[in-house]
């Protein structure tokens, strides 16, 4: 998906709130946007703004000098996932369709996004989001598809929401490639995070190789890609993972909560769904 | 008031809408955006937001080549209000006091407002505003000032809300000197709408002397310096004429509608209150 102009003082926006998360110096987060502005001319429309913010948050970071400002919000997270991890279990277990309740319960996960979302109250709206409506027109599709794959890659995306998708991977039972954020960005799940949401004892974690909050292929480590075009099943989680690869032609299915005006247009939907659709 | 880091994004979001009102071309908006950016370095946190707006809003009339992009807009809100203009007068009319329900209709007025509010259905919002809680602490301290006074500054704010003054006016009945901006930005009032409005019937409309949508007053005229030292009481309506002058010191009355929440943080109020406070 390309960058579209609301997407701008979106970046700003964000920039504004990594900054605040990094330090209470207001002529430090001046700075920040100063730079962040300065940016803008190198910005093309025609970029996937995980792009972009893959610019925007070293100037977080170098200036700064907090290189995870969400470090503490990120363990928080992981912490409050797992305190509700047997009680989404049960929920799966219960449920007539037990693959269908793990898919919801793993997209619901990914309304855990500090990035989009700056106040938020856990588990609020872990319980709002699974009450909520699904727009599952594609799972028949997914279920098939699962069926036959021998191979699933899974590309994560916020830290915490790694314990739901731990949850379908468990559901699913096949041998899964679980893709994390090479270093620090935003909320997104690192290895780190992957190990302290115990996703290493259900897939094989690997980290992207790319430095931006979202799958931007061209940018990614020939590990990720060489898996990303032999896996029969491609799992994208979150709005970063969708506009890296909305493009992209393959086994996709998306996972994710609609969280800005932008994507609900550009897809269709409406900003607060939560939705499984195929590439 | 100062700038706060909020208002950095939010000015960008005003160039975004102010360029869009002006062009359909994304090329041209983008070069908005880009040269806006350029410009943060430049603002300093200490100056009132309407000063960085005056910086803002001719970049968008530079690079579209529009002079006046809310022209019709502002045109319709003015039809749109003098539509309504008998059955509020027929509601000043009918109340217990006159005066009170005169500041009331003249404050929400000041919702309309298409700077910090896009999507706008006139009819509804005056009714819905009309029918609010209004924060009118200060009212009998106002009342008791117009009392006394001889002559009063008012101090305009959007056109469309020129209408809803007029009628504030023609309830004080008393000899009152109209400022309105010194030439068109955002939606807010020039001479020609407060003409079209008819308020050069009732008051002296003169021009700011001051190309931002605020007043700031070492930018104003001479003329408007001198009524401001000289008046008896002083209407200021609007967010705009606030952050300019919420420091200064005067028989000042801040007649608006709270619209984002760095205002509502600066005063302590709530965002959509309607208020009348002394300075």
């Amino acid at each position: 998906m390309r960058t579209y102009l609301e997407c701008i003082p979106c970046f700003l926006k964000q920039a504004l709130f990594a900054a605040r998360a990094a330090t209470n110096d207001e002529k430090k987060i001046k700075e920040v946007l100063d730079r962040v502005g300065l940016l803008f001319p190198e910005i093309p429309l025609t970029s996937p703004p995980p792009e972009t913010a893959s610019l925007v948050y070293p100037i977080v970071r170098e200036i700064t000098g907090v290189l995870d400002p969400y470090k503490g919000m990120k363990e928080k997270n992981i912490r409050e996932a797992l305190k509700v991890y047997s009680s989404m279990k049960a929920l799966v277990e219960a449920a007539d369709d037990p693959l269908q309740m793990a898919v919801k319960i793993s997209i619901a996960g990914n309304s855990i996004d500090f990035g989009a979302n700056p106040g938020f109250d856990f588990e609020a709206e872990v319980k709002k989001a699974i009450e909520k409506d699904f727009s599952l027109t594609h799972f028949e599709a997914f279920k098939r598809r699962l069926d036959k794959a021998r191979n699933i890659l899974f590309l994560g995306d916020n830290a915490g929401e790694t314990v739901f998708d731990r949850i379908l991977i468990e559901t699913m039972r096949k041998p899964v490639t679980y893709v994390v954020r090479e270093k620090p960005i935003i909320n997104d799940a690192t290895l780190e995070d992957a190990i302290n949401s115990g996703l290493n004892e259900v897939a094989e974690v690997i980290p992207s190789g790319c430095d931006a909050p979202g799958t931007i292929l061209s940018r990614c480590s020939k590990n990720v890609l060489q898996a990303f075009r032999n896996s029969d099943l491609i799992i994208s989680k979150g709005q970063g993972n969708f506009e890296g690869l909305s493009e992209e032609k393959g086994p996709i299915f998306f996972l994710l909560m609609v969280k800005c005006p932008v994507i609900a247009r550009h897809t269709g939907l409406k900003e607060g769904e939560l939705v499984l659709m195929q590439a």
